[in-house]
């Protein structure tokens, strides 16, 4: 029975033990940091630049360190991110059969959050999603005091996100702008295309990067073309072809291929596929885009593992800290 | 002084005086509603469909009817809308100039929305945008309980509008909407240009129109390109021509010419734009679209005056109908 409890899975000060992003580059990585270039006019025969997310997520971390020190040398303490993960273990599954008990497992969370919304202690707090299919996710986002909120995913987050304002911006969305702003990536007046209409994913990315440049939380005035599974693939290519950026996060394997883009584009893979190797046997995890290939053509590219996702540790941490300032501006 | 006060600009039962749609189509209208048709498949030589949104918002009215009258038979008060304007004469423009004193203002803006809020006579409640500069807009729209919030802009409006669940959708939005589906005009896998992103009009229908037929608030399913003022014209025109429908809400004159939409497409013009005729010298009202060159071309489109414009007004009343009905949910 204490298994199934939504259980406080880990509650860690940052930056005391460092944390290190959780996936390493397998692939040989080139780097141009703030080499502005205006990559989509020029006909190019060499490879893309390759963008560690790796890299960049050591350069965040280590600036995060240091507004962190300052913070707490400034009397304050330590930014705190409490995660809670719900049955994650096969007794607790066996427990979501029980349809009374599952009842309780919910209130139990609900009530696990408020005590953590009101500990001056805990800066930032996540639960761990997807949750068991039995608690409804939304209930439980919107549980989460928004301020506190650093996943982004409460009603109100969502809101002032799409309407420009200040808040917490998701971490894989958030890591997408960061990559493409401090590579020097150009985006006002371009062509972007987002393939992946996901809430947490492809819906703040097309916000992110069509809004307007001026307004409380910028955006980067793009022209945004949202793709998603009942895009004809032809139709996909149309318009990938025309794209300056390609951001891919529909979560499907060999989706962006080098026929499909514009010589010099920059293309950000955000998926994550576990395939099998068919000559190794081996499970691998790859992205969106066949990578060996669209490198030969691309301006930019992020490589899976090793881009997206070691930026969106870093992201999350960049959230924690700014939910330790947001309990001080209440 | 007065003058100067947030005032209940008007305080009316829809339906027992009926409310009609304040601007009559000028242009002939043909109408085919639920006439389904793959027109962006054919090559045509007539002219387009010029949608009526004059008739099918009588149509909606008409069903509205129906649907309040239904109400009060079954015993419930019958839909009561509250609209405050505030400070729209001179006397108000000079009183703004008062610092002091137009924070009280905003106060006592904030204490009618209160006081109309916990009104259980007031089912739907609505203060005519835009404010005087002085005021927060965004702390006004926040200050309207979300059920009775029939302009849709409560920032949780919004969030669950973003988010695919049920809400108020705003009134341009939603006539668009309806305006696509009463005449038939498939959307699913289809290339949608919106051309303007502000957030009471181009953002929400570009919500509406990408995202899943299946979720708890419907979409269209449909590819959408999101264009606005950094979107340069050329490249606006690659993707009108691509359109098969295009939704034009900028605010400017004469941005959609015949030259830049494909044969057949589907055109909504949100636009309303006030010019002086150079034939004429007299003021009249135009949108964003050529109106006169585009029906020559494209195989459905809205007049203005007489095609968005009405339908709006229909949509409002429909939402203070659901806003009513909301009230008793709680």
């Amino acid at each position: 029975m204490a298994a199934s409890m939504p259980t406080l899975y880990s509650c860690f000060k940052i930056y005391r033990d460092f944390i290190q992003p959780c996936c390493q580059a397998k692939t040989r990585v080139y780097r141009k940091s703030c080499q502005r270039r205006h990559f989509h006019l020029s006909t190019r025969s060499y490879a893309a630049t390759i963008i560690s997310g790796t890299e960049l997520a050591k350069e965040i971390h280590k600036e995060i360190q240091k507004d962190v020190e300052n913070w707490v040398f400034q009397g304050n303490r330590r930014p705190h991110l409490s995660v809670i993960l719900v049955g994650d273990d096969p007794a607790s599954r066996s427990y979501v059969k029980n349809k009374t008990k599952t009842a309780t497992a919910l209130e139990e969370l609900l009530e696990l959050i408020d005590r953590m919304n009101r500990d001056w202690g805990v800066s930032g707090l996540l639960v761990q999603l997807p949750l068991p299919d039995h608690i409804n996710e939304r209930a439980v986002c919107n549980a989460i005091a928004p301020e506190k909120d650093v996943d982004g995913f409460h009603i109100v987050n969502i809101g002032k996100l799409c309407l420009d304002q200040k808040s917490m911006v998701p971490a894989t969305p958030a890591a997408v702008w960061e990559i493409i702003k401090r590579t020097g990536i150009d985006t006002v007046g371009k062509n972007v295309v987002v393939a992946g209409r996901s809430k947490n994913v492809g819906m703040p990315i097309s916000m992110l990067m069509h809004t307007d440049g001026r307004h409380e939380r910028p955006g980067g005035d793009a022209t945004v073309t949202i793709a998603h599974r009942f895009t004809p693939k032809e139709q996909l290519k149309v318009h990938t072809c025309l794209a300056d950026i390609i951001i891919a996060a529909a979560g499907v394997p060999n989706l962006i291929t080098a026929d499909m883009i514009k010589e010099g584009a920059a293309v950000i893979d955000v998926g994550i596929n576990r395939i099998q190797d068919p000559t190794t046997g081996k499970t691998r995890l790859v992205g969106d885009v066949d990578f060996e290939e669209v490198k030969k053509k691309a301006g930019f590219i992020t490589p899976v593992p090793g881009g997206v996702g070691p930026m969106t540790v870093a992201m999350l941490m960049k959230n924690t800290v700014t939910a330790a300032k947001n309990i001080l501006t209440l």
